[in-house]
């Protein structure tokens, strides 16, 4: 007899069910609630996913950028995933992931063939003391998908403050990330920790103000093996923002391995009212 | 008797003709011509001018991801714009440009209503003796559109070894650029100029190899008004790798105005051979 295990909760988050035509349905998770529908990373794992399952899907994901057009209600949605075009050495998807018929979400995916040719690492990681010599953040109860991850700050922890900063803080932090429980990474693991670094907005100004993410962008520089050799992590993530004006502001994250290796890079931008 | 005047060779490249249903005809300029196809700045430009001109659109572009899927032939082209979903604060739009009915690049374009609320500028702007202080840059026979820059190195020139350079370089470079002839600033021209950094590979390696962008983020901060004040520039661009890796390297760049403001950020990955 197998014993039969539930999914990681990441999993079942993730998981899609064929409707034939390129079109899959899925459901929203109470695990990866964020303050009203589902945290920003799991809905870019979910459209991810659609690609990976996809057996036309040729080589890795190199790029990924999704759009959130609208709230997601929590319950079930569907995706439609559409090559748009398929090389020698790339393939691009178009992706919409729609609930009651409207469009919630958009997302283009570059897949790409890649070998071992020349190499070279620019950027540097941060230093950062080992995970187990810094403690975890205890879970804001509002944001359940919080308890989704273990996050354990480097440098520039988010502090909320009774009224504003008197003075406006450095948006940039440091934290190490894994999923909790402990789940092996793979690219979606990877395109749902890249959203997971608190508004900069917030970081900088030590208060919560009404926001969304527009519009996030991720690539991934390690290749499928690379990643397969992390085990379940954690990466070292870092976050900061360049420009905060008008309603919208951007910041830009990396993702390290705990041996130094850039697993991705990427930026969002998000709208803030006030 | 009005003097007629020909356009700026920027505007007759990024001119689209309508032809109904949300679609347009453009076609390629010789002016704009890179290695093989269009620069990749001409044809982010020309699908940001099918949202520009559209009667529909609200508020100022915030985001555009462009992805390049094929390579576009010398000659016409189509571009259909789809307002995938209109909000009270952002309106998304997706777009494909089609040669022989086969797409060629996508984009997606999110616009905002932008106001004047909390402000926070956290980047700042590299040094840079003034524009005038710089030689610009003589134009490789090679590479028509750098003709129609006026690219002004601060730091971080590219060059070509006769062989590899014995040790890798930084990728870095500063630049100052602008149209040329010189231009109003505006929202298309941003985001062609946003895709002016030569290859930082071959900024790194002193060596061309073979390359092609696959995907184009640009997020534009300044808003309308503030753009206008810029008159034709110039702009100062910083643009740098972190990883080359696997068949593809990432490149971040910034635009910056004269009196510091942070214009635009964004990122690129590109694929390469060897």
């Amino acid at each position: 007899m197998t014993e039969s295990r539930a999914p990681h909760p990441f999993d079942a988050a993730i998981a899609l069910h064929p409707l034939g035509e390129c079109r899959f349905a899925g459901a929203t998770s109470p695990v990866y609630a964020n303050m009203a529908g589902p945290y920003g990373g799991i809905t870019a794992a979910t459209l991810l996913n659609a690609v990976m399952i996809d057996p036309r899907r040729r080589g890795d994901p190199v790029a990924q950028t999704v759009n959130f057009c609208g709230a997601i209600a929590d319950g079930p949605f569907e995706i439609a995933a559409r090559i748009e075009r398929g090389g020698k050495y790339t393939q691009h998807w178009s992706l919409a992931l729609t609930q009651d018929g409207q469009t919630r979400s958009t997302a283009s995916i570059v897949c790409g063939v890649r070998g071992a040719v020349f190499t070279h690492a620019e950027a540097g990681m941060p230093e950062a003391p080992p995970p187990d010599r810094v403690a975890p953040i205890p879970a804001p109860a509002a944001l359940r998908w919080l308890d989704a991850y273990d996050l354990r700050y480097v440098g520039g922890p988010p502090e909320f403050a009774a009224s504003p900063f008197e003075k406006l803080r450095d948006s940039r932090s440091v934290l190490w990330a894994a999923d909790r429980p402990a789940r092996p990474l793979d690219f979606p693991g990877l395109a749902s920790i890249a959203d997971c670094f608190l508004p900069r907005i917030v970081k900088a100004r030590g208060l919560m103000v009404p926001l969304g993410t527009v519009s996030l962008t991720t690539y991934f520089h390690a290749t499928a093996p690379e990643i397969a050799r992390l085990g379940s992590g954690p990466v070292l993530g870092v976050a900061q923002a360049k420009r905060m004006h008008a309603n919208f502001f951007d910041q830009h994250m990396e993702l390290w391995s705990r041996d130094g290796q850039l697993l991705a890079t990427g930026a969002q931008v998000a709208w803030y009212r006030e």
